[in-house]
């Protein structure tokens, strides 16, 4: 059971979390306590290539002065060798007695340190405000899960799937409820990804705005997909950050996004784009604003999903359906065994 | 006000009305009542070129009898001289001194019923159990108001708006419950309609079926739409109630169809049958099964509505959305403005 003091010191190691910088690693913070529940050190981890946030508090103390101490953390301390020493080691060597950590890590190659620390006679102790620690770690943890940034896939349709007529008008399917929906979640997204063609068809800002066209605090990097050159005029270039400009490979254009720290990507990229990361598993959660509209023709608002036949269909499993004005958003992921169960077609 | 007994008489005339055939005419049902609140006699409609039922009532008894009564009818008494005379001078002829109804004639030629009695010195109450009254009058209402019977379409799609993988096959896009509730609504309706492509495709059996595969104890007529000839071995051949076919003109089969007394149709004919009737303004309420899916490629459920512009798109009016099982049904029916709000598109 962990302590009063090591609670009111796991709320300080999640604030501490939150001093580094979003990117390539997790936001991590620690606290070191002694043995009479005091405040030795704290620390936080400031970006790759820097100590972990142990080593971080630890390099704050005296030698010798966290032995017999508590370290707090956010996250299980690591057990691998990168740029830094594994956290679990230098914690031994510190001479601390006990850990108390938020969230396990999910590392392949970093995992083990409560193992370790354990071995080692050190008193572990996992899941304290693990809630919170998930929060904080969420889209990071997503990116250890997938081992790529997380993917939103968003478009917005008619009734009858059309995201156009076939003159190519289309602003404002949607009312203004479900654009507003769209810009929230643009904001909370770390890179918004649209195609060329889209780029030269709608012109888009990609930027995220508020119901006064203002823009939001928080904006996403600008990605831009296909090999078209963008226009020396196009609205995007008015983009409060710079955009990235990829020829095509999504999975190589992930890659180097996560490198970039990107783990929120929210593709709206228009009906080619959206097929393109379907069709390739790339799609981890959709966002369909359904507008009660029939439109009928062939502007379609997902392309072809390489789908031919029934049985390989992409279920999905619908997590949410909510009311934005007269609009349906529905919110769903691909269900992972596409095509492996054409007997649940037939239920 | 009306009394307790007239009360108990609109319930008896409800009842009576039922004991009508359903057809080209309303179900109406008649009770004559003395001053002293006593059944001197009932009637009802046995059918086009027969007595209304205020006449077949009053028809049961001796010439006078009625002298000072009260007539309680579910509908309005007609005001029209047709295969049969006005009802509202029939009912003053024989010396009624007040008339209850239930529900106002909304014909153009019949209507008017009230003003005539009430000139007459009759005194006139309406609208005693309306909601009962129309409940049995409904789809009879809906076809003086359209001129037409009252069409529904259905169809069944994924959430990108197909019915089909590319190869055909679509068999159970839709779970059982969606399913369930397909049959169930056919069983309301008078006659199910689906075209010769479909019927060549599927060859399916436009039955209302239980879960069991069982026949439920209504079945629609079954109505082909399509010159081309229904194959012998057809098992729509099989049907309970004999298929009538047209050529394709959907104004003139669904006149033809309300001769017959049909007054509900059920549109399930495939993508191309369902975007004729839309197109051509004779849908009143769709009924769109969305399945949990993706499937891309060009298999649309809803072909070509002659939209050409955003503009033109076909609004519609959501009046339900429900789970069905993993699958959604949005009950929508088109707004009457088609077209002429184009403003009403970028709000």
């Amino acid at each position: 059971m962990a302590s009063a003091a090591e609670h009111d010191a796991m709320r300080r190691a999640l604030a501490n979390a939150l001093r580094g910088p979003r990117g390539v690693n997790p936001q991590v913070g620690a606290v070191i306590l002694s043995p009479a529940g005091d405040v030795l050190a704290e620390g936080w981890h400031h970006g790759a290539g820097t100590p972990h946030a142990e080593v971080d508090a630890l390099s704050k103390l005296d030698p010798g002065a966290a032995r017999g101490a508590t370290a707090v953390v956010t996250l299980e301390p690591c057990n691998h060798t990168g740029r830094t020493g594994p956290c679990s080691e230098a914690l031994i060597a510190a001479g601390i007695i006990r850990v108390v950590y938020s969230v396990s890590d999910p590392g392949d190659h970093s995992s083990g340190g409560a193992a370790r620390l354990h071995e080692a006679g050190v008193d572990v102790e996992a899941g304290l405000l693990a809630d919170e620690g998930s929060a904080l770690l969420d889209s990071w943890l997503a990116v250890q899960r997938l081992g790529r940034p997380h993917v939103t896939v968003k478009w917005a349709q008619s009734l009858d799937g059309r995201a156009a007529a076939s003159d190519g008008t289309s602003k404002w399917i949607t009312g203004p409820a479900a654009r507003a929906d769209v810009h929230r979640r643009r904001a909370l997204a770390d890179a918004i990804v649209a195609g060329t063609g889209t780029v030269l068809a709608d012109d888009p800002a990609l930027t995220a705005r508020a119901d006064d066209g203002s823009l939001l605090p928080d904006q996403p990097v600008p990605v831009i997909v296909g090999s078209r050159p963008v226009p020396a005029d196009a609205v995007v270039r008015q983009h409060p950050r710079a955009f990235l400009q990829y020829p095509g490979d999504l999975r190589s254009m992930l890659d180097d996004l996560r490198t970039r720290g990107i783990q929120r990507v929210f593709v709206e990229g228009g009906p080619a784009v959206a097929a393109s990361f379907v069709r390739e598993g790339l799609a981890d959660e959709l966002l369909v604003y359904v507008a009660p509209v029939l439109i009928g023709g062939d502007m379609l608002a997902l392309r072809d999903i390489g789908v031919s036949t029934i049985a390989e269909a992409l279920r999905l499993r619908v997590t949410g359906v909510q009311n934005l004005g007269d609009d349906l958003l529905i919110v769903a992921a691909p269900r992972p065994a596409r095509g492996r169960n054409p007997e649940e077609g037939v239920a």
